[in-house]
């Protein structure tokens, strides 16, 4: 079965090892896992394309377990060794951030969001981090992306955890806040996902709503009051 | 078919609707499909579990994609609405940490890993962070895990991203560095992973490897020189 090692002595199978006939691949695939474990390798890795997810039974059946999953392939994973396995676990977290952009005039960028739970709070403009991308690119294009306002980084001002339940998934977020300068005043509100959007006295929002900075915090409170 | 809705006016679909029969399934979905979209329904989201991966090529038909998966089960979406869609991406990033750990006689604890790509490396001990986990409980446990050195959390140090490929993933890796005060000296090290664990004096360590602090860069420059 053609495949390649990798750095931790583990095979990667190719993936047009799978080939259209799941039956002959589980046979083939079944005779490689026995050689592969007498040779004294570790984790064995396969992705499957979304179009061939006919395969998957058969994975499960030999003993693969989902690692990943994106648009166009899951990728799954064996351990060969007795014992627990060292695999890692596929990616776990959910990045989001949000731009804390105050202008001369000591105001604080701020959005009511059209959908979702909470719609009747202002809140930093942002959302999640695109692959790819630097924490404070993905602030960046959020400000602009929904109130049309240019910025550029000045520092990051905290981190902070959520451990909660979506679509039935725990999953954790980490929720990054940037420190942003305005280069532009003018609000162009993105129609689609933001009710309101406003300029307004950053000590009357901290007021408003407080600050559980997280792990970063302590900075901001000093700044702003 | 057996649904609730979620706050964002979609629809999820209860597992045990799947039953065991994927093509009396796909039919009885593909109805529901065409009443919730007249409904005005947003994104619709299930989840299979690994056992009844066979219903995966009929909802791959129907137009579902996968959004995440772990080791039970896969969760797939459908976005109902004309035009592209607003569902989120699943997980996107692997969240590691280090401990910066420097005792009193300013000597970093360093480690060198038995396996993987850099073996003979003098590292900060880390890890992934758990499901569940803050970052910084995460770094205490991986330094208890990986030297038997037992700490408290001081403060974090810095936060950088990575954008590499793993097991042919694009991943975005988020790493932090926890500055750690240790409660204890004696080193137990982890024999299955880690090579070699020692104190080293930390302006050397510095010296040898650099610092790329990422975003939170500066801070422990000027500590540690």
């Amino acid at each position: 079965m053609p495949h390649s090692l990798d750095p931790y002595n583990g095979i990667q199978i190719q993936s047009d090892a799978l080939g259209t006939d799941e039956i002959h691949f589980g046979k083939s695939l079944q005779y490689s896992l026995q050689k592969w474990q007498s040779d004294g390798r570790k984790g064995v890795w396969l992705a499957v394309p979304l179009e061939k997810t006919y395969f998957l039974p058969i994975l499960v059946e030999l003993g693969f377990q989902t690692y990943h999953c994106d648009e166009r392939r899951i990728v799954l994973n064996k351990w060969l060794p007795k014992g627990p396995s060292s695999l890692p676990r596929g990616p776990s977290h959910l990045v989001g951030v949000g731009g804390f952009v105050v202008n001369e005039k000591n105001q604080l960028l701020v959005v009511k969001e059209k959908h979702g739970p909470v719609t009747d709070v202002w809140k930093l403009p942002g959302g999640l981090v695109d692959p790819g991308e630097e924490l404070h690119e993905a602030a960046i294009r959020e400000v602009r992306e929904e109130t049309g306002i240019e910025t550029t980084f000045s520092s990051l001002l905290s981190v902070s955890t959520r451990h909660q339940a979506k679509h039935s998934i725990p999953t954790a977020d980490l929720y990054f806040i940037c420190l942003l300068r305005p280069l532009s005043a003018e609000i162009v509100r993105q129609e689609a996902e933001i009710a309101e959007a406003r300029w307004m006295d950053v000590r009357v929002w901290v007021c408003w709503y407080g600050i559980d900075w997280g792990v970063g915090g302590g900075v901001l409170g000093d700044w702003v009051l």
